[in-house]
């Protein structure tokens, strides 16, 4: 996983050149992953966060195609592959420290997000220690 | 960590629970973190992505200011405490297993969220493999 890191993306060298410099250079965690936040480009609402190798990443930038890795799966997926909520890629956005990535795009299929039938993920609001479904 | 996490939050007994029940048992990772989408409660602009254990999370429900576990730093931390970008909580959602949240908050200060001095850490977007900061 370390190498295959090293392969697909450099290193920032240092702080300034993470934070303010023009290579992107994600910074994957010890199980060579970087959060990411999938956003409807139309709408701006979220849609679900999920979890990228460097490879997942890489075939993000050059299909147009959102992927993710399943961390309960431990395999590379193309969101919508079976489900068809494929998720274009309209924008893909980094953070200062580059550890996670927000990327807006264009949900196809029936529009949704959600494995439980939401259009969203977050379909549940805490509410006195409660939770409520809600739009 | 595990211990702490199983008193302060329940486990889910199975995935319907998880999934439309109305407990909350997030489901900390190994590390006994879950991610965390702080979003503009006004704007809808995503401020950052960042961590909380156990204690973070019922910190940030108890006291309506978000808190979050540093993972450099190893520790708990309330969002502004040095920096006055206090996090006033509007809305705390969870998604569908229970292992992200979205919190919408109305951030205190002068109103940014991220330490390089922008209002959102993504303020950088990936234009033909580079970075280009943009609004």
């Amino acid at each position: 996983m370390e190498a295959m890191t090293q392969d697909l993306f450099p290193k920032a060298p240092d702080a300034h050149a993470l934070e303010r410099g023009e290579v992107l250079a994600p910074r994957f965690d010890a199980n060579g992953l970087i959060a990411a936040i999938a956003v409807h480009a139309e709408t701006g609402e979220i849609l679900m966060l999920g979890w990228m190798n460097a490879e997942a990443l890489s075939l993000t930038l050059s299909t147009g195609k959102i992927h993710y890795f399943s961390r309960s799966r431990n395999e590379l997926w193309l969101k919508g592959e079976t489900s068809g909520q494929v998720q274009l890629v309209v924008e893909i956005r980094v953070d200062c420290d580059q550890d996670a990535v927000l990327v807006k795009c264009l949900p196809q299929g029936d529009g949704g997000a959600c494995h439980v039938g939401f259009r969203s993920c977050f379909y549940r609001v805490v509410e006195d220690g409660r939770l409520v479904e809600r739009p």
